[in-house]
């Protein structure tokens, strides 16, 4: 297969550990006989610097004109506590969802057997977790006409949703729950919010269509109790923008590390790829930041194009890695020398010769 | 002290919780020289019942000339997945909050030994935990306009806040934090809201006032993870209603049980105290609805008259009673035999003979 994928590697550590995903898709392009071509741009902090921009309008068209994105990480301290500032990195992350129509971001949750120690909840809570989760990325009250007085005495902001910005992630949350263990959960606050009585609405309608699927619902401040509560009770769950921001970072937090996980952004036409967590910026170059979420990332990308059994090497490359304890040192206290680029090397060499 | 209490027992479980909260009192007025008069009024599905609304007048006028409200719990099972039912239970507590203005929800969150083993968190994590959430209550996306277009095909919710509403809670918050820690953690998402940025600039400039007091930020969604991962850095938490509907309620998971967890809502006239847990409709008049949450409100109550002793002699009694499992099922696994009104037996005569 020939795929062009644009390379948004970004700040912090994003262009480190994007390296590695790099490394990685290119031993995969050479045992499966693929052309992977990549071209990169800038984006975040420190396309504000080069272009006084967070999303440079070249690329955007890079973007647009390639197969998929695979993401690094934006965002730099000097933005963090200034409300004032008018330029963000975030804006680019934003604007480059609602440009591509990247409608449906998907996060998955694994507790990996080897980091259960590690997570702040216990053992018998967590073993075995498997959750997908579906949030709609370009609707709601991140996007809402926000409003200030005059006077700054007061703000407001829209949380609008349209029943077919509901459908078209819900078909995608459904069809991931046949391939999966056959449930959804609906996230919302229903007995409150109007929004959310329209998701309930429209979802509980397409559920028909999948009559192979089991269908729940859970008001959102409840689903944040059972989130740490019994996670195991959750295959893919469906929500809304803001509740799945939360509740999706809720939840990368009870596996034990979030140098490990992935996520997907899709839409109609455009994918894209990137790590769950930030740009660290206080780990930039020093060859401590965990790749594997980015690895993994670069794992969702192949199967976005159905090419399983090259995702499913990196998989098992992955589990090696950490059965190994070829891990950096956040999730590898006994071995605090395994930088970024020896999990990467670990894992490309795995590929080439899988022992 | 002369207090007249109007007391809503609600649904559920609630009216059995709530007497033994009201036996508690009587004890304490009888052995602190206090007159507490109690009059009881419907609220919820039982006030649907009998009057066809929530919050039936004749009850809001009992709570409007009352020093003080307990409320039970409200919520009945026939209402939970009608989305099309005009009249609901919970109505009844939103008009409620509304009418008397009782504008901050706090929420105390406290690990306590004895159930540390329960947690779904690990030992290290909540061992010594103790945060106050401060809610805002009465404005936010809950309250703001609501809209579904006339094809039924679109959604809104609005979500509004001004300078006088964040203030008013910002104050409560900044004088509840000097006579604790000294710490208030603001949570928003100030990245993304207008309404977040509002709360900012105003909570920033009101922290000013409190030189004594450290000021930190959390966006909501990683404070959905800090809960998990380091919830003892929390002292006071300051947020809006959605918001705090969210982390309050994840937070009550942390310490173990939610049947020990007790609120107010305050206003500039009007408190209510009432438990954390729900109406938990299974367990209605079985015996084994902890009551301890309920009897934790009725010590929040006496604070807020500064009944600080006795306040304190039924925190004694509660710790007694758990450290000597004279505890329901819920929470004592050992001796499955206790029943609500029994832990409320017990606690009513430490009071009187506190060994
Ligand atoms: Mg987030
Ligand atoms: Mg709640």
């Amino acid at each position: 297969m020939k795929l062009e994928i644009a390379v948004l590697p970004g700040d912090g550590i994003g262009p480190e550990v994007t390296d590695q995903a790099i490394k990685v898709l290119k031993a995969i392009a050479l045992e499966f006989d693929h052309m992977f071509k990549f071209r990169i741009a800038d984006v975040g902090a420190v396309a504000i610097d080069n272009y006084g921009v967070p999303l440079p309008e070249q690329t955007l068209t890079l973007c647009a004109s390639s197969d998929a994105i695979l993401f690094g990480a934006i965002g730099h301290p000097k933005y963090d506590n200034d409300p004032s500032a008018k330029v963000r990195p975030e804006q680019g992350l934003l604007k480059l969802r609602k440009e591509l129509g990247l409608f449906a971001n998907i996060r998955p949750v694994k507790a990996y057997d080897t980091l259960l120690d590690k997570s702040p909840l216990k053992r018998h809570i967590i073993e075995g977790v498997d959750i997908s989760i579906y949030r709609e990325l370009t609707g709601g009250i991140y996007f809402g006409k926000k409003e200030l007085s005059g006077d700054g005495n007061m703000a407001s902001d829209l949380c609008q949703y349209s029943r077919e910005e509901i459908e078209r992630i819900t078909h995608l949350a459904f069809e991931a729950a046949q391939n999966r263990r056959g449930k959804v959960t609906l996230v919302d606050k229903a007995n409150v919010l109007e929004t959310s009585r329209l998701w309930r609405k429209v979802v509980t309608e397409i559920a028909k269509q999948y009559s192979d699927v089991e269908m729940d619902f859970l008001f959102v401040d409840n689903a944040a109790m059972q989130m740490i509560l019994n996670p195991k009770q959750f295959d893919v769950i469906l929500t809304e923008n803001l509740f799945g921001d939360i509740i999706s970072d809720e939840a990368s937090v009870i596996g034990g590390s979030i140098g490990l996980l992935a996520s997907a952004s899709v839409g109609k036409k455009y994918a894209m790829f990137e790590p769950v967590h930030g740009s660290f910026p206080q780990a930039k170059n020093k060859g401590i930041a965990n790749p594997i979420a980015s690895i993994l990332s670069a794992a969702l990308l192949l199967e976005h194009f159905e090419l399983f059994n090259e995702a499913q090497m990196i998989r098992i490359a992955v589990d090696k890695s950490l059965k190994l304890h070829i891990s950096t040192p956040d999730i590898n206290a006994n071995y605090d020398t395994i930088s970024t680029s020896k999990v990467g090397d670990f894992i490309e060499d795995f590929i080439h010769n899988p022992g």
